[in-house]
């Protein structure tokens, strides 16, 4: 008989949708070496119980401190909108429970750095949820250039694509609210390619940037008033990493046309990697130090059993989808509790990225090249 | 409180676990009006009760009659190989279950005939699982063609190549033995796009073809012994349909570099319609009636909420996988058995692909154009 | 000072065209070894004076037996419709002319063999215009096949599609007439794909198909009259090559969305090739044997030095378009005569691919297959 | 009889060669008004004899001064190193000659200004080579945008990546010393994005980048000797745009894989536009304004004849190269001449793009914005 390891859930939106799933599927394909119990679901608004009784979740409730308070629950994930992120994540740890985060972790890196440091005072496991770390494709990317087939990184270019806010008639969601979501495209979209570039090429050192709300007010759904628009739609930054590699960036979500396009490119000096999350079964890769000849792009159906994560799924070119990557993140967080091992990417990741979008911040309202801040002292 | 619906599933295999999947997931995205019950997995050979515990199986067994004779259990599903397809489905249906059968449907025409009938007959809910129909995808393909975006059809291709039967180092499968599997890639990989082609196009008349085994023998894991292969690996076809169109279609398990790559090609009067299915998340479309100036091929992110199935998954460009279709297809199945409605394909729709393949090896035999056989005789 | 080489070229139509264009660029790009003359352009119809000065010829008439009579002239050109071909060239042959002749060779078989023959006889240079065979990634494949890159050729696919005969109001075109064009489809673009086909795979052992005149009748625009439109359309047919591979092809003139699209697919035992006219530019290559982990279809930019003819053109990445394979062969052509070599392809192989086309139709019209007739009698 | 204009070409290298053929090719296909004469080409080095006599000039010279004192010369080219281009077009300019000049038009904006003003003084033709306007794909594109198909431009991405440079192996050029080339990358590459940038979406208000030298010495094939490279091979920018927009900008001579790859992206309030210039003869349009179920980014072949340019050369599908937008840009520039009309690009286009540059250095070296210099004070 396996040991249990329970689970609170709190956020039952689009994310705490995507994480019951990842739940719900992950023992049917993987072994993270214990039984996961899908405990309770935590929500505020419609229909919580609901929720929770089709998603799997043995209870349910509208207070997260309840979650944090139940001492059957080991671990906690939290799918709040950021501005809740840091309270929770830090009460969590302090209470001993393990903690997967959205991303962006927080929405400043003063509370990042005060949760990545709650976590490691508790000793607990955490994880902040930059899945596409975890879908195979990426993995072989970041396989490749550990086996050193690309030469060492000169260039990197990431831009996350999407358009769900391009007509004036989407309406005012907390996404658009900078106090609620931190950030917009920059930190929402951001997070997501800043993550990629410190796992694929290491450590920013400066940035310069800009950014832009193009829709400037929408109409709230609850009381029909015209809103403000407080977050940026439109965002670019360039990059210096610490390798001297130069980096360039882009997050739009009103570019027409593109609908989760998040596509990087890492340059070598032997080859070079692309990658597009709208046909994210596939990697293209090229190798330079072949014959000239022969030399070209090739695009790698990632769904071969000897790639990351596959084995577990279907047979070569069955390809897979967006949630599969949550699904892989989730067995990476269990495991590492139930082995004692150390899950990746962990809040120090989180709060890595936060500093980048930090220092972008102060680039783009200063004008100038920022340097990352310090975040080691 | 929903009315249960018990399911018994025959075989535990790749397919059997593909329809454990479904249903495991069906409820999570979809309500079919029932609530379903995974009651009992029957399987041959290793391991059947932990399968049968992993996938969320109530119990097991190894015998397929005695699913038949358990009197809770209100529908079959049947992923055996080919050769066991007729004795089940027809012992299912007497017995008064809903089945939903693999494809093939049967190993051959008469059998496919014989289960038709029966499944008639019994008056029960009867399904073929010809998946890919249940793609957003290729239901939007339809959708155009039923709106009559593409005029009339005139000219249809579809090539099924997959590779991983090139290697002479495979073992020797039941898919290599024409007496368990009926054919080979024609029919395997050929069903597929023979019931597309009837879907999209319509009706076959006649047919022409050929057909190869490449690797002609093979070892058994089971005893060592090299076997000889019986089955085509390689196979093609021409073909008239009722409406006058011409058919174009290849199978292949030995194409290097495609892994599961079924393409079609729909070419009407006014536009043409082109999907992969390793990039199944889109289509692509031609409207010839646009100015010149315009036309171009545009490729469809088939994410969008107004697309076939979609509004029950994830935001747009958030793509899902092959496996999803399953999830489509129980649905539908389900579904229609809790409103007594027909779901789609049924068996009709199986008999109607093996005259097709029966067509094809009496013309390849015949080194001639054979009509396809007249089934409502 | 190099000696001087003097053409005639009969036929001042889109093909006199390109014809005039490869010889006007021929010696700024590459050094046949002779001084290449324009010396006349043959016509009927519209302006041949105004034609023949704005295209670079000396003189021009409207007789082609002119051309032929004329002692000064090396070496013949003919781009007239099929109907013309063999009279010509076998005119030409009997003065003592090097003959290029358009594809397909000519209208049935009986005329190409006579056409073979008396080149043969007189020990001319003879080459017919396969111009595809000249692209740089059609010239590479056949370098990979021949390195043995792809291993044993077991499959090809070819089909060649474009819509510019799709809208009823395309007047009425020698294209659309028997008599004139001895084919529609099948002929002017299959005789393309079959080349290619012989080229890269080998001889065709027999063939079955069909073919259709999707739109039956079209208004003449010299006099207004509705006119039966003789030439199909459309068409498809299987092949089995002497070596023992499977051929699949298919032409279509009313392919909506495909402008000039010949593709060809290349399987062998160890890798594969694909190529698309529309983009010909470009190669893709699988090669098998190499990791798992790293095989995908590579797009080879074919435009390195190390590439067939680039070397002349640009630098990489500058790419070529459709014009330039009539540059490469007019050089292999001038070539070829400069230096009593042989030219390739020649008339045997124009002769080769219309006893293929007369096996299509006679395969066709009994519905059976037909062995390709023997011409080595 | 048509007027003759009388030609001086001024550089023998690869550019001279694509100028060359550009004049040979143009009558073939355009009626640009005049007869063109190719009457001296000017070369320092190698065989300016004979490169002369095979591009089909009358003479040849050493001296470029000898081309402008020519009084039979009209209009004088310059493929020069960016370092020669002020002092040759300021004489040209002032001894009346129409002149066309290779990007970017000068070394720095000082040059370039100096450059403009000598022309317009002059009252000369004058024309700055990029190109790329000149292909019909990017015509196109432009002419949506004028057609308000997209909206009003929000977003502009650009990169231009080649890998040449990427072995240290490529000897020492002058592309590498900063003193002939004015800038590397950011200028070679960076200036045709920039051009591109202005023309479709308009001027620039403020830039921020970086660049960097990442192969920083090589061998001089002349001497042997190691020099160190003062040009940079790789650079990004940040741009905004007067209209508001934010642009995104890299250039790379050291792109792994990359031979020509010149890409954009317009975004605009209600649609895109991308382009590859590896695939110049297609362009890729999104209209966000169709029903969501049939959105989707077209892939327009640039190739019918109501496309810019397209009718003089070949039919559909048939596809153009990249020497192709040579021709065009002489026939607008010679025809600018005949009609006494305004030709495009011009120098102020060529002075525009090297006040940007001369910003984005600025910004580069301050580590801050930089506006662009207003050149209209």
């Amino acid at each position: 008989m396996k040991p249990r390891l329970s689970i609170g859930l709190i956020g039952h939106g689009f994310m705490g949708r995507a994480h019951s799933h990842a739940l719900h599927d992950l023992e049917f394909f993987f072994d993270p070496g214990v039984a996961v119990v899908r405990k309770t679901l935590c929500g505020i608004g419609d229909d919580v119980a609901g929720t929770a009784a089709r998603y799997g979740w043995q209870g349910w409730t509208n207070s997260w401190e309840e979650v944090i308070a139940d001492p059957e629950i080991d671990a906690v994930s939290i799918c709040t909108p950021g501005d809740a992120h840091r309270e929770i994540a830090v009460a969590a740890a302090q209470a001993g429970k393990h903690v997967l985060c959205e991303k962006p972790l927080a929405n400043s890196l003063a509370e990042a750095l005060d949760m990545y440091e709650a976590a490691r005072s508790a000793a607990v496991k955490h994880v902040v949820n930059f899945n596409y770390r975890k879908l195979p494709a990426v993995a072989l990317a970041r396989r490749f250039l550990q086996q050193g087939r690309l030469g060492e990184v000169r260039f990197f270019r990431a831009t996350y694509f999407q358009d769900w806010a391009l007509s004036p008639d989407v309406p005012f969601l907390w996404r658009f609210d900078k106090a609620k979501a931190g950030a917009g495209s920059m930190a929402d979209n951001g997070s997501h390619i800043i993550d990629l570039a410190r796992w694929l090429v290491g450590e920013f050192a400066e940035v310069a940037g800009t950014a832009e709300i193009t829709v400037k007010e929408r109409r709230s759904v609850e009381d029909g008033a015209i809103r403000p628009v407080t977050t940026d739609d439109t965002a670019a930054f360039l990059a210096r990493f610490e390798n001297g590699a130069i980096g360039l960036f882009a997050t739009n979500r009103t570019s027409a046309g593109h609908k989760n396009a998040l596509v990087f490119e890492v340059t070598g000096a032997r080859g070079a990697l692309v990658f597009d999350l709208e046909r994210l079964n596939e990697l293209q890769v090229y190798f330079y130090d072949e014959a000239p000849e022969r030399q070209g792009f090739r695009t790698i159906m990632v769904t071969d059993p000897s790639h990351p994560y596959i084995s577990r799924w279907w047979p070569p070119g069955h390809v897979i989808g967006w949630e599969h990557g949550f699904v892989h993140q989730y067995y990476e967080f269990v495991k590492a509790i139930a082995e004692d091992a150390t899950p990746s990417p962990t809040f120090y990741d989180g709060m890595k990225a936060q500093a980048v979008l930090e220092a972008i911040e102060t680039a783009w309202r200063g004008k100038r090249w920022a340097p990352v801040p310090d975040t080691e002292a």
